[in-house]
């Protein structure tokens, strides 16, 4: 007898889709600690056959399943709430088989009712599944299923005796607790899931470079002066505070002030082209301290409620200990030379980057990794990375889920300014957070339509954006050529669109624009050299700050992303949306004015559904922003609202009292 | 040195997505051969890699690739255009590398313009990339490159002579030719694509009963009587002819008249009980006529320009010979009968299902497959496949690829009246049609939106709608209370909504519409017994749907389903709606009025972008199913309509003169 190729021809159950997921399951679908997941499968099955439906969970690394049985909905769909009780790196998927005892059971539960004259056949019938039931069976069951199968053989009782004995409920229970589950379908592999800790989903972040924090004008400051900033940073509201790189700084072909490509004698350097004799990735800058130092930095910070973020940049200053150690990392051309970054006609001798074509690309992968095990070891628990898109895409597929089945708590954020596929399959390939054009949308219209993409589309399930107004790198022309209208504007929209943000702090709460001419960046860039700061200069918005953080850390719904639905206004300045929590039990009302110079008044059109207010209601909204404004009354979808800039150029409002 | 378990690691060109495809290519894509494919691949790579990629297809069964470069659109899209030039099941995906040629080149060309002081270094790294592609090149390419590097290794020329060389054209049209493909990156598994004929596409399908055509009342006609109808269909402008099961008709627990318990004994029995002692699925029904004779109505349709649509219906009379043949494949209950098909407390001891649960499922499975490929060989590539959701859904996925890649001309139609989940799962599995709920869609809005699940969803991609307003076993309420516009309307809606339709012929030409009392059937069912028809009675629209055949006939746009875009209209009676040619060669607007008593009117808002008229351009409408009325000249999107059912319920207009 020929045999056919199609090894599972037997298991009737087709499992057509799972859901939600991300590209079929390949790639770690997100969550947070605490969410409920509706986890919705589509079962196929022929004919009248009744299918039992398992949903499977374990952490990646388990050998066996947890499971929980799925309902029904119609049109062949089964559904099951989740809740993952754990922060990690989950597996799930659904087993599914048409079962025996189901198909005969309930056929049998009508024709008793019908009084089938065959009633006897379908005892006989579910007598023969009770004993194949039986050999299945362990335990106290067993010997209850013994039990049974002795009664149901009993030639003395009669049929309509051992029907009423079937039907009784004790029967079904036990012979459901023992499926014949050898034909049952499984996908072909596991879904992944992640589940992230809090502050994955809500994080403010403030940036600031240590080493400008010395006492003294001029002189280059460490860890303990760092540290003295931490307790006012906690009071702005910030949670995470983000160092760039501490290691040793390269000094062959080191950048001088702006970026010039020779450096003084007493330039500083960009704490971005890392490693000299000193040490790699694995070191200490020592003019910033030593490791007990930063110990002690790290400690302040908890002690202030705040995490420490590092930064991660895989490349190496031309005197790291890498180039020496492992030549083979690097790429060496034919006139003896490394060959640095460029882009012709950039040059970036400063920067060599790894030669990932290398046949020793195993041995660098592990040590890459490595470098973030080095500091997970030192307390660190989140790592914004420098430029993961000019590093192989495979290489992070395989470092972060490495990484995330050991240390699921590791927040990982995407410095990626680069096109759309990559920026999402960054996100994919896990990376919690990723930076985001949000600096390049800078109208409402512009700014709605990103959101839409970002919340609304299948992006949200692995893409989680990190808005940052500036960055040591990015000061927009719209920040150049605004006011302090523009810097609390933007802030509120950073705040208030997306529950992760944050800010290069000294730069921003100063209102620091002053560019180099002609480009998007900072004059006499911190990069490159020490700055001093005065958070409380005139005109600071530390005191806005302050407040919008505050708003953020006392409303659950600013605590989520995608919980956001826009509304339509009849001024093309005028952006406004609803934040909402999942039981509506916090809801505001937010309105930007995006004209930071003009003032702009316009209508609102509320979509009150889904507030859960009715059209004939009133409802009260109070300015959280402005507490000197008072609280208006407003009933039905269209309400007016002016926006003067030069007073604030956005309403948060409270909504209640309906 | 410790490997890590990543085995591909060293390919660096992320394949994110490749579309259009069915589930990441698991399931076929459906095309019609002359029909031109966009492929859209989505390819990342790290930095500033430069990427080529090669699209490539092959028939299933076949070694070797076909390839074709693609185009690179932004955004790490590329593109590329494919016409598959073959019915058949292929395969295709895409393979890509990061090209050193490539990534030297362009930096090079670039060095080159700027006369940068290090181009030696680039010429000698050239030189190097050319000694590595001349090892793998061949033939007279081997002997040009091995001229190519003597004159690179010449140290009597120049850098910039050899600069200009090596930018002549020639130098990287040949590198171009030898690509180092070592680390290319191709999906896991390659993706499918069926490539149907054109009768695929578009096809009017006419279903009779063939012993309902003998000369004299009451006799049993035969494939000789039915042949007599064939010129007569054919010029009413079907393509295909449909016979129900033409196999021998069980006699034991044979059904009566209306599907009568008991039958008479007279009584002829319905087609799809099959199988007696005269034989099973691989022989006539004797009344009908020998091989001879089908054969004869084989070749007959043919020469009509028709094609033979049979009927498989994989169940069993109890007296089919797979039974005492097969026991095995039958389930057998304690009482030693076989399980017949019940659905409690409906009975059906007709008919025996087989038991797919069987230890001897390889060989059932190719039993069955073999029943096709037996009338395949008797001349059928049309099969209408009954009930095929009641019997394993993996069973078809496999029967209908191993046929497909076989004979890909042969046509599946699936009787599958069930849940959209199932019936679209079994376009998944490669039916080249399925039945659809057109028969219960009933109002303008209804009908509107299941058109736009079935031609602009995902669904579009593998499950292609038959429209059938009628069938043997289906007399709809509108039809049973509706009047001639009913089922003039009915068919004008099947014809142009989809390219491929059917009716059960003689009943619906002459408005049968005598329900058996109290269900959506027919009285005096021809399933069970022998009909007289006069297909010119009084009433008869045999001449309206010839028209409308012709009209299909002559319009390349109704030969598609998709390329439908519908038009608002201010009637909730009219649904309307626009087909259209790819190239706009052929515009019809259609507007039916689904209030098939009463006229209605009211005004069109035509999207007149679709059509390509500006809305102060006049255009020409002219009725091609009501040649007596004039011309309109309509300009502007809103136009008027008056649809009076009593005349015509439907306008088929043509669009001319802009």
């Amino acid at each position: 007898m020929a045999k056919i190729n199609f090894p599972r021809g037997r298991e009737r159950v087709v499992i057509d889709r799972i859901l939600p997921c991300v590209d079929g399951g390949a790639f770690p679908l997100k969550r947070v600690i605490g969410d409920q997941i509706r986890i919705e499968a589509h079962l196929i099955v022929e004919g009248h056959e009744r299918i039992r439906a398992v949903f499977r969970y374990r952490k990646v690394g388990e050998k066996s399943w947890n499971e929980m049985p799925m309902h029904v909905l119609g049109n062949d769909e089964y559904i099951i709430d989740w809740q993952p009780q754990e922060v990690a790196l989950w597996e799930y998927d659904v087993a599914a088989w048409s079962d025996d005892f189901e198909n005969w059971f309930d056929g049998f539960g009508k024709k008793a009712a019908n009084r089938d004259p065959a009633l006897n056949v379908e005892v006989s019938i579910g007598t023969e599944l009770a004993e194949a039931t039986l050999k299945r069976s362990k335990g106290d069951d067993q010997k209850r299923l013994q039990k049974w199968v002795a009664a149901l053989r009993d030639e003395r009782r009669t049929v309509e005796d051992k029907t009423h004995l079937m039907l009784g409920g004790d029967f079904a229970r036990l012979m459901r607790s023992w499926p014949d589950r050898q034909l049952q379908s499984t996908p072909s592999q596991p879904f992944l899931l992640l589940v992230e800790r809090p502050l994955a989903a809500f994080s403010t972040w403030y940036e600031f470079f240590p080493r400008s924090f010395a006492d003294k004008a001029g002189e280059h400051g460490t860890f303990k002066d760092a540290a003295r900033q931490l307790p006012e940073v906690a009071d702005m509201g910030f949670q995470v505070v983000y160092l760039p790189p501490i290691h040793p700084i390269g000094k062959v072909f080191r950048k001088g002030r702006n970026n010039a490509l020779q450096a003084a004698d007493d330039d500083i350097g960009s704490p971005w082209a890392i490693g000299s004799e000193e040490g790699g990735h694995k070191s200490l800058h020592s003019q910033l301290g030593d490791f007990d130092d930063f110990a002690v930095f790290v400690n302040e910070a908890s002690r202030n409620g705040l995490e420490v973020a590092m930064d991660i940049a895989f490349q190496c200053a031309p005197d790291h200990p890498y180039v020496k150690e492992h030549p083979q990392w690097f790429k060496w051309r034919p006139d003896g030379t490394v060959q640095y970054a460029e882009n012709p006609p950039k040059k970036y001798q400063d920067i060599l980057p790894f030669n990932f074509d290398t046949e020793d690309w195993q041995a660098l992968w592990l040590e890459l990794k490595s470098v973030f095990n080095f500091w997970i070891e030192k307390g660190i628990k989140i790592f914004r990375v420098d430029n993961p898109h000019t590093k192989p895409f495979p290489f992070w597929r395989w470092c972060i889920r490495e990484i995330k089945a050991q240390h699921p708590d590791v927040i990982f954020l995407a410095e990626a300014f680069t096109r759309p596929n990559r920026k999402y399959w960054l996100g994919k390939c896990g990376f919690t957070h990723g930076y985001t054009y949000f600096t390049w949308r800078n109208t409402a219209k512009e700014m709605r339509e990103y959101l839409e993409e970002l919340t609304q589309s299948e992006v949200k399930e692995f893409f989680w954006p990190n808005f940052w107004p500036n960055t040591p790198d990015i000061l927009h022309e719209d920040l150049q050529l605004g006011t302090r209208a523009t810097f609390i504007g933007r802030y509120v929209l950073a705040a208030t669109l997306s529950s992760n943000m944050g800010i290069y702090g000294p730069a921003y709460e100063t209102l620091d624009r002053e560019p180099f001419p002609g480009k998007e960046e900072y004059n006499n860039n911190e990069k490159y050299q020490l700055k001093r700061w005065d958070r409380h200069c005139p005109g600071s918005i530390v005191e806005e700050i302050s407040r919008i953080n505050r708003i953020r850390n006392s409303n659950r719904c600013l605590q989520r992303t995608n919980n956001l639905t826009f509304i339509d206004t009849d001024n093309e300045h005028l952006l406004a949306w609803i934040k909402q929590d999942f039981d509506r039990s916090n809801q505001l009302i937010i309105v930007v004015n995006m004209d930071w110079r003009w003032s702009q008044m316009g209508h609102l059109d509320i979509p009150l559904d889904v507030l859960g207010i009715s059209p004939d209601q009133s409802f009260q909204v109070t300015d959280l922003l402005d507490p000197k404004l008072p609280s208006y009354t407003w009933k039905g979808p269209k309400n007016f609202v002016k926006l003067d800039p030069t007073r604030l150029p956005a309403h948060i409002f409270q909504i209640s009292g309906f």
